[in-house]
Formats: structure tokens, C-alpha cells, sequence
């Protein structure tokens, strides 16, 4: 099929650009200095105003059309792909290039915006542009023209399948169930000891100790590397470069350890696709929320459990030996696991997260069916923390202003966050099945845990449906309470027994 | 103008496209992993591709040709900035875009093949890659079509203006002065202690005497940084993002000091170019060897000097107290000023640098004459270096493998080397007239300096020529006997006194 051919051809030229846009993005997070800033915004411009045309020239158009016309005669990763490509396109070409060009424009103004207001505690700096966000986003969800509610259509961007619809279905069941439990755990005195948050620790050795981690857990570093950032993150450009980053201060060993850890998850998702999609659009993981899954699982399944720490404590200690002097692995234990009603998300337990992505959800919903206005925004921020944890930020920076999401566009995309932990717990319940995964951790052999999760998922890249994935490993479809129960099992033995 | 707004344009847009290809350069130098590389050349191919498409598309050429013929009517920087143009479209248009893919796949393959052959002093592994990018360059110089000599078309394409008639004048008087004084300062019996080289230094604190070096020589943090890679080096987008690197081993502290001063000079010179010519081809330093001028003056004359570690050695000692115990300023001026007759081009102390860089322009030289073939150059090699420096290399890796520049294509390079030393030496004679240099080293204080350099130098960009800059600044044209001198008096004074 020659139609096929320009496809790959096409497509391969467009991901050369988006590679080059992504190292410039790896090296604006990473290292380049204040000043590159300005003179990378008119190149970015330029690059990115190339990508717009050649995503939505006549002659792309034609052949993804053509394609989809005849999909029925494509194998099935094939059929996706042209599918992926025609959602794209059909929402793409409804966009005057120069509300692209001016969106993109306001994210580059909006990001120092934010930065500055969260930084000065100023709501009122980022006030304007967070509406000029939502008002544009709500533009585009117009020109696409598609059938649904707007909120539905952005939901759908970062998960696919997922709407409003299921996600209150998963949320409601939280609220139903884990709202009184977390209040229950919140009541219970804790005055235990946490040696990882009295002392300090200095960043080298915190260095050698996510270097470690690594090792460990099978990081293959001929395909990748380690630095650090503001904001941890994972990057990549195909299965042979997977990038993470952490990031170090020396009042918080557990930041860099477990931001290590979380984004461990990310970049063997991304080290294990089948290089087979490489010159694909099917090249990286399937969804935000699949993704979120494995991060959270490395984190919290593996990272927070016992067996991993009866593994890797001694390491820990013979780098801090003074600070962690007599710390036990049940010390470690409950100290990455302690419940506390807290301000920020990055930051908040495992128990409590999921209330901060409830209240993120329930804002997004609002500002998106008019019940919500942005002025109404801060008041609100601060009513659904009360409600939720019991707890009212005393700044905006604190509260309505900590994330980076909004600033960069994202709004449909926390719900992810919540949905890839509960997903972790479905698939964990599985793996167990097959695997005696404390047996192995408590080896520090993620050898077998790595393959498992390379056959049933990673090795797929983006050919598979969440919906698919859910059902192709865990033998059922998505459901919530594999969720709830592990979170009542894991602080009910650590807080109730 | 219109012709000239859309000359501006198309500049922009061409330099966009290099502004990428270097931010790749400089993540595939500095960090990337190995299995980044292979994908990461199907990008290059690609956006290379885009680049060679633009710098020859008939509206390129059009607005080209259109300026150049009305040149007349244009402002000195701007006619500068034309005549660039025009000379590198005059030679890129003749070029079959096939012969020019194919080269850049040369160098690809060239460059790997070369690393293999140095690790395993495997010369024959090399010599075909060789022998083709020979060969490739006289194709080239063929299809331009221009007077004179093929290796005199190369030896402007890296410093404007110089021919081999010009280097002969220049080497022959270094032959005649320089080699029969070498061979005197070789024969002196050297037997003082150099605690210098015989300690180990511990990177860490190397790192920071490097950045130590950063802030007393002024460098800007905001618009530039310092990182390590396998060979030193300096990157530059613009005047707000200008990066330099150093190497570090524990064996050899003055590898890093001097590497890092050197790369400073560059920087520095890069850092202070105005900003009008930001989006212009005047952009960047004039000539490989005006920059080269500026980084061996930083080097040689300033690093090197007795006023500076006057000032600096107490730093230096107070990062490694007991490897330099009792150090004098004597013992670090011996020591970075040591004369030996060496294998390697980029260890080699100052007074024998330039026999090694004669070297590689006879031979340069006999190649593109066909007085030598590829197969005789080791044997062409050693017989040189038996007759400059009395010494033959025991293997080809510390031979005719040593050097990355031919691997990487640069042939016509290596003169710029001496003859920037030899600028440098005229440029620094002239400074000393209006500035107190050794007062102003030994009291650290580099604003000055840096000033007159910006002043006379480093603010004019690629705006002058290496003529103009040499009679502006110094007020005579280029004349190698202030370089002849400097050695002599500098070796006089330390050896033979």
C-alpha cells in the first residue's frame, strides 16, 4: 500500500520534530540557563509552527482520510494507529492556526505567570490567564464540534474512554467509602518517632542512593540517566532513551527516594515497548492513567512495603549512618506511610491523595458546566479542603495556586492520577496471583516483577485501550474496590491493629 | 527593504533549525545515553535534510543573488552579513543533494569508526573512512569551482583570508626561530618536584575550583553554565546561552584548571558579542582563529602567569591542603609552564603546541597536493615528529589517531590553532600598553580586561574580518614576530636564567 508508505513517511518527519522540541523541553527542565529562555521561545515558535502545518496539511489530511476509509484491510495495530491519527486530525484541522499560535503563545506567558504568583502567593496574577486558559480550552471543545459535554471531551484527551459519567461512578464510591475511613485513621494519635524527617541528609550521598535504586531495580542505563529538576519527571523519545529526573533537598531523604522510585515506574514502562512502534503514533505508554499506574505501584506497592525496605534499609543506613543510627525497617515502614491531613498534593500520603484529586475533579467540573466561576475559584479550593481533610490552606500558594497543571493547559488531567492508583491495586491483585511479589522484593529481585509487568502491559506501548489492558491482565473490567480494599487492608494493619 | 525582511526570515528560520541541531549536539556530547544515538541519527538526517532544503531553495537564492547585486546600498554590517551569505550559497548550490546526504552519513559512520580505531590502535580500521572523507572534500572544492589551490579553499572556509601562502610565511618563521629554541629549553635537565602531578585530586573539589574559576574570570551564570564532557569545549546559541565544559580525572588536576580557562576565553568572547547581531549570521566569533586568540590568551597568558596564581593559589590549596602542601607560587608556575617533548597535541605544553600543529598542516598540506597518500601517513607522521620533537610515538593512537578533527570532516582546521596563539601574542602586547595586566591579575580583577577584550574584540561578532580586528587592534597587520618573542622571553626567563 503506498498510501501507507507516505503515512510512515509523514509521520516520521513529524516525530523529528517533536523529538527536537523534546530535548529542548528536557534541557529547558534540566540545566540551560535564564537567559537561553528568549531566544528558545522564537525557535520553539518557529518548530512548533512547522509541526501545526504539517499535522494539518492537505496532503497529511488526505492520507489519513484515505487510510481510515479502508481500515478494515489494516491489521489491528495498524487500525489503531489510523484511528489515533484521525481523532487528532479531526479536532486539529477544526483550529484556526491562529488561536493555535495564540494558545501556545499564552502557555509560554502563563507558566512564568504562575510561577511568579505561586511564588508571591498573588491569585490575582494568575487569576486572568488561568480564565483565558479555560475560555480557550472551552473554544476548542466548540470548534471540534463533537457530541458531548466539554469537561467530557477534555477527560477523554488524557484517558481515553473516560468521561464524567465514570469517573463520579469511581469517585462516588471513594467518597462513600474512604472519606470516613481516612477520617477515622486522621483521629488516631501518632507520635511515633520518624528519624527520616528530623535530620539532615546531604545530597551526594541522597545521589548515590537513587543511583542505587536504579541498579536495583533493573534500570538499564545504556537506554537512559538519571538527573535531577524542580519537578521530578520521566522523558523520553523511544524505549532506548528514557530520561528521570528527582529532585534533592536535605530535609527531605523521602523526596528524592520516592520521587526516584514513583518515576522508576514511568521509565521502565517506556525502557520495556516493543520497539516495534517506534516509528509509530502507538510508540509510548497507552494513557496518562495506565502510566500513573505503574508509577504508583513502584511508589507505593514496592517503594512504601516492608519486604523492599527489609532489602534495601541497610544500603540507606550505610550511607546515614549517624542520621538513620538504630532505625528499623518498621521505623522506615511508618514513616513512609504516615496519614496526615496536608495542603499539597505532591506531597500528600498515599492514603489521602486520592481527596486531593477529588476536590481537583470536582473544581474542573464545575468551571467547565458554568456552576463555577474563576473569581469563585479560591473560595471554592478552600471550602472542598474543609470538607474533604478537615483542613483550610492558609495561602493560595498553598492551595488553589501549588499545582503546575493548570498554568501548562492540563485541565482534564488529574483525574488520571487517582484513576492510575486504583488501576496499580486491580493489576497488583492480579500479579499476586502469579507472583509471590513480597518474596521477591524482599530478594531485591525485581527481575521477574519487571518481566510480568513487560509482558501483560508495557511491551504493548499504545496499541491497547486502558479498557483492554484492565480486562487483557486482571481478567475483569476496571473496579474501584480493589482500591478501596487495599488502602482499608494497608492503614487498618498500620493504624487500627 | 522588502527583499531584506524576507532575507531576515529565511535567517531566522535557517537558524532555528541549527538552534535544534545544536541543542542535540549538545545533549549527545554531554549526557545522552548510548542508545539514544541511533534514533537520534534518522532526526538528524531528517532535520539536516531541512536544512540543506532551505539554505538552497530558489527563494533563498533569489533574495541572496537580489541583496548581493545591490550591495552597494546596504550598511557595512548588513554588506558583511550579504557577502557571508552569498560566499557559503555559492559553494552549498553545487553540490548534488546526494553528495551532501552522503557525506553527512560519512561523518556519522566516520566518527564511531574512528573512537573504535583510537581505543584499539587499529589504523586500518580507520584509514578507509579517511581516505573517503578525503576524497569527498576534493569533490567538493571541485564542484565550487573557484581559483587556486583545493586545500587553499579549505584553509579560508576555517580562517577567512588565509591561504598556504600566508601559513607558510607564518610557519616558516616559526621554523626558523622556533625549533632550533625548543630543541635548547628540551635540553635542559629538569628535575624540580611537581606536586602538581604527582597527587591524586578528588573531582568534587576540582568541580569547585572550576566554578571558583568561573566566578573570579566573570562569566555570567545567567546566561551560560559549566559542565563535564569527554573533550572540553564551548557552545553557543546566542550571547544569553553560551556553555563551556571541562574534563575531570583524579590524576591530573591542571587538565581541568587549564581546560576550563581556555573555554572560558571562548565563552567569555561568545558572552560579550552584542545582541544586534543576535538574529543575523554575524552572530557568533569571527574565525576559528580570532577565537582561538581569545581562549589560549585566557589560558596561556592570564592562567599561566605568576600574577594570577599570586592571587588564586590559596584557593587552590585551600580545596586540597595536603596534596599541596608547601606548594609555592614558584611550583605552580614551573609546573603549568613545563616543557616536554610529548605524543599528544592537547597535553602539549605551550612552547612545543605549535611544532605539533605544523605537523598536521604539512601533512594537511601534502595530502590535498599529492605529495602523500592516506597509506604513508603513519609513516609521514612519525618521521615528523622525529624531525620537530625528537620522539616517536609508540602507536598510532598516540599518533595519527590522536586528533577527532579529521574523523569529524575538519580538515584546513588545525592552522587556526598557531595562528591564534600567535594573534593572541600581538593582542595581548598591544592590551599591555593600555592596561596593567599583572597588577590586574594579581589583584583578581578581570573586569577590566574582559572590558578592553568586548571593547576592541568580542562585541564587533562576525561583523570584522581577522585583518581588520588585527590592525584595529593593534594597529600593524598580523606579524608572527610578538608570538616568537612572548616564547622566547617567557622560556628565557624560566629556563635558561
Amino acid at each position: 500500500m503506498e498510501r501507507l508508505e507516505r503515512f510512515r513517511t509523514l509521520v516520521k518527519e513529524l516525530k523529528a520534530y517533536q523529538y527536537v522540541m523534546n530535548v529542548i523541553g528536557w534541557d529547558s527542565e534540566t540545566e540551560a540557563p535564564r537567559g537561553a529562555f528568549g531566544p528558545r521561545a522564537e525557535v520553539m515558535g518557529i518548530i512548533g509552527g512547522e509541526i501545526f502545518k504539517r499535522s494539518t496539511s492537505q496532503e497529511y489530511q488526505d492520507v489519513v482520510n484515505g487510510l481510515y476509509r479502508d481500515i478494515a484491510s489494516l491489521d489491528a495495530d495498524t487500525a489503531k494507529e489510523i484511528r489515533r491519527a484521525k481523532k487528532a486530525l479531526d479536532k486539529i484541522v477544526t483550529i484556526p492556526e491562529a488561536d493555535f499560535v495564540g494558545y501556545q503563545r499564552l502557555l509560554t506567558l502563563a507558566q512564568p505567570a504562575w510561577e511568579d504568583a505561586k511564588a508571591k502567593n498573588d491569585w490575582a496574577g494568575f487569576k486572568p490567564f488561568l480564565a483565558d486558559i479555560i475560555e480557550m480550552n472551552k473554544k476548542f471543545v466548540g470548534y471540534y464540534g463533537l457530541p458531548g459535554e466539554p469537561y467530557d471531551i477534555l477527560l477523554d484527551e488524557f484517558e481515553e474512554g473516560m468521561s464524567m459519567k465514570a469517573y463520579d461512578k469511581f469517585f462516588n464510591a471513594l467518597k462513600k467509602d474512604l472519606v470516613p475511613f481516612v477520617k477515622k485513621i486522621l483521629a488516631v494519635k501518632n507520635d511515633r518517632r520518624d528519624p527520616f524527617a528530623e535530620a539532615k541528609f546531604p545530597i551526594d550521598n541522597q545521589q548515590i542512593f537513587s543511583n542505587y535504586l536504579l541498579t536495583v531495580m533493573k534500570f538499564d542505563r545504556s537506554r537512559g540517566l538519571l538527573k535531577k529538576s524542580v519537578h521530578p519527571f520521566t522523558w523520553n523519545t523511544s524505549p532506548a532513551d528514557v530520561r528521570l529526573t528527582t529532585r534533592y533537598s536535605p530535609d527531605a531523604l523521602f523526596g528524592s527516594v520516592f520521587s526516584t522510585i514513583h518515576e522508576l515506574g514511568h521509565a521502565t514502562y517506556e525502557q520495556q515497548i516493543d520497539p516495534i512502534f517506534d516509528a509509530t503514533l502507538l510508540s509510548s505508554g497507552t494513557t496518562m492513567g495506565i502510566h500513573e499506574s505503574q508509577s504508583r505501584m513502584y511508589e507505593n506497592m514496592f517503594g512504601r512495603s516492608r519486604p523492599f525496605w527489609q532489602k534495601h534499609l541497610s544500603e540507606l543506613k550505610r550511607l546515614f549512618p549517624t542520621q538513620l543510627k538504630g532505625a528499623t525497617v518498621d521505623d522506615v515502614v511508618f514513616a513512609a506511610n504516615k496519614v496526615e491531613a496536608s495542603y499539597i498534593r505532591t506531597e500528600a500520603d498515599e492514603l489521602t491523595y486520592p481527596l486531593h484529586i477529588m476536590l481537583r475533579y470536582d473544581i474542573e467540573r464545575m468551571l467547565f458546566s458554568g456552576k463555577l466561576t474563576v473569581d469563585e475559584l479560591p473560595a471554592k479550593w478552600n471550602e472542598l479542603m474543609k470538607s474533604y481533610l478537615g483542613i483550610v490552606p492558609p495561602t493560595d500558594s498553598e492551595g488553589v495556586l501549588q499545582d503546575v497543571h493548570w498554568s501548562s493547559g492540563l485541565i482534564g488531567y488529574f483525574p488520571t492520577y487517582a484513576l492510575g492508583t486504583a488501576y496499580a491495586a486491580q493489576i497488583y491483585h492480579a500479579m499476586q496471583k502469579e507472583l509471590d511479589i513480597d518474596k521477591l522484593l524482599r530478594a531485591g529481585d525485581m527481575g521477574p516483577i519487571n518481566a510480568w509487568l513487560k509482558d501483560k502491559i508495557h511491551r504493548f506501548g499504545g496499541s491497547k485501550s486502558p479498557e483492554q489492558i484492565m480486562l487483557d491482565v486482571t481478567g475483569e473490567p476496571f473496579d474501584p474496590h480493589y482500591y478501596i480494599d487495599y488502602l482499608k487492608k494497608k492503614y487498618t494493619a498500620l493504624y487500627l491493629s
